[in-house]
């Protein structure tokens, strides 16, 4: 059995689309258990009258939510009925939850995640990773896209081992190819923590290293892993999101332009918004928190019912992949020698 | 009078983009000379039957080339006939000269403009600086795009009122809004140095500071100048880039898809083709090494004549309005503070 938190809490249409997203999760997977995080009451009007197996069902009472526009840190640590107080709390305490799924504040939960519950052993900071799609249809995943300002080459050694073995165990994709984000592909470019890195990467044997990737390449689908500090990693993944969105209200605008171009535009409308649909990142589930103790999965802020429902599959292929695990043998493997 | 060098080796179509660029911009400022630097006679051979005002024409002959295959610090040193060494050298000694133009290597100019050339007195490190259209038809500039891998706050600061200036007295943009790039909008958000920046910006009455900018904003039209080290600047230009036209080649092959989808795109294919204007780099001249103690325009290496005209009109505008003076005077008044 696998059992994981999900926080019906500070998400901008929650309770709503997480109650609903565990519902289906609930019923895809049999040897799912859901705990509900959130205020209790309004969490039974909600599931009454829908269809799934009650047993496999929990309610976690936490009246309270973190908004984003609390301080993290401090909301963290005094904010006791909170969703995300009661949550980390419970994966800290409870050996039998696996992992927590949440759209709420991504700051206040990599504050829980370090402050709270701690990280795998051996592991020197948990990095967040998300997940875009590409040209050629597979996704890239780019680790640390923001939990970690500041960071060393050993920071960014173990986050290429841990995205590694994250998109090679959960998306069955062998020796996935991983890049680091620099500004030219050349070995010697980049500042001393790239060049670094880049000698790091190049020795380890258990890491499929294709080199440096300039920003411009992300999305050829030419890579499965993208490794970089939390800064770099945060540009990379917004202006890319940023100027996709931007070229689609473009597109968008082209076609509603007059009647003649509405017209044009029909014959496309299909094929049109299958670009729209790829582009989506409601499809593509949330942003794994490697190396946190638990398997954290934190989704868009604004996303849909449907989101929820792949990021509690994702953390539930974690689990039943062990991936943590596998995480703490590899770094183990890294002190012995 | 206005004298810009202009190289004419080291980009994919050079010489030819770059003597035809040179002309049209000869043909359209009556008190502009060129000096086209490159192979004497292919040169020659190239300007035969073309009209121009042959008195502000002027060729400096160097044949060799520094590629992007070359060492750029060593070449500069000693690849003493190639054009970027015998421009360099002319942009030292010669005071009559403006700036310079090329599209060659970038890594090359920039160790020929710190190495040989010499900075703004009082300016740290010189920064690229491009220019990116937005969504409302206004451009914005990125300071520093490339050219320092490892920055401090007080050279973002520089970077900031050296692009400002630039903005306000090329583009006529009063008080441009100047952003930092960041991984969030609220003040206390980044790394230290993005929080030491953050406060210098804010003390400094000259620059219209509005703020952190997150990188998916970026096209939004909202900021004239955003301020970076050269490593996110470079993700962020890069990354931009590539999703623009990588969003362009996903809807090229949507309208050429089926008989029915090119039916429907014949009827948008002018409004397509100005959203592909609307996204290339030809129409927006080049990214200008802010701080060199003369102006330099590096275009990109596969750019068209029209570009290296865009290009030198940039250098022309900016010498037109004593930017160089202006941003002297601006930082020796941080100095005297």
């Amino acid at each position: 059995m696998i059992k994981i938190l999900v926080d019906t809490l500070g998400g901008d249409r929650s309770p709503d689309v997480n109650i609903d997203g565990a519902i289906m999760a609930l019923n895809k997977f049999e040897d799912l258990q859901i705990v509900l995080v959130g205020n209790s009451e309004d969490i039974r009007a909600k599931l009454e009258g829908q269809t799934y197996d009650h047993t496999r069902l929990e309610i976690l009472h936490a009246p309270d939510v973190i908004s984003c526009n609390d301080k993290p840190t401090e909301a963290i640590r005094t904010k006791k009925e909170s969703s995300l107080y009661v949550a980390f709390d419970t994966l800290r305490k409870d050996e039998t939850v696996n992992g927590f799924v949440s759209n709420g504040s991504t700051g206040a939960i990599l504050a829980g995640a370090v402050l709270r519950l701690g990280r795998i052993k051996g592991i020197k900071r948990p990095a967040l990773c998300p997940l875009l799609p590409t040209m050629t249809g597979n996704v890239v995943a780019i680790c640390d896209s923001g939990a970690n300002m500041d960071c060393d080459s050993l920071m960014l050694h173990q986050f290429a081992l841990m995205a590694s073995l994250y998109i090679e165990k959960t998306y069955n994709i062998a020796s996935p190819r991983v890049a680091l984000l620099n500004v030219g592909t050349e070995e010697e470019k980049g500042d001393m923590l790239r060049k670094e890195t880049y000698s790091l990467l190049s020795k380890d044997e258990r890491i499929n290293f294709v080199g440096n990737m300039e920003s411009r390449d992300l999305l050829k689908g030419e890579y499965d892993v993208v490794v970089s500090d939390g800064f770099g990693g945060n540009v990379l993944c917004k202006s890319t999101e940023g100027a996709c969105l931007e070229m689609l209200k473009l597109l968008k605008k082209t076609c509603t332009k007059s009647f003649k171009n509405k017209l044009g535009a029909s014959f496309l409308k299909k094929d049109i918004s299958e670009i729209k649909d790829f582009m989506d990142y409601n499809n593509y589930g949330g942003a794994v928190l490697l190396g946190a103790n638990k398997t954290i999965v934190k989704a868009h802020g604004s996303c849909k019912a449907i989101t929820i429902m792949h990021c509690i599959e994702q953390a539930y292929n974690i689990e039943k992949n062990n991936l943590r695990q596998l995480i703490e043998e590899g770094v183990s493997q890294d002190k012995s020698e």
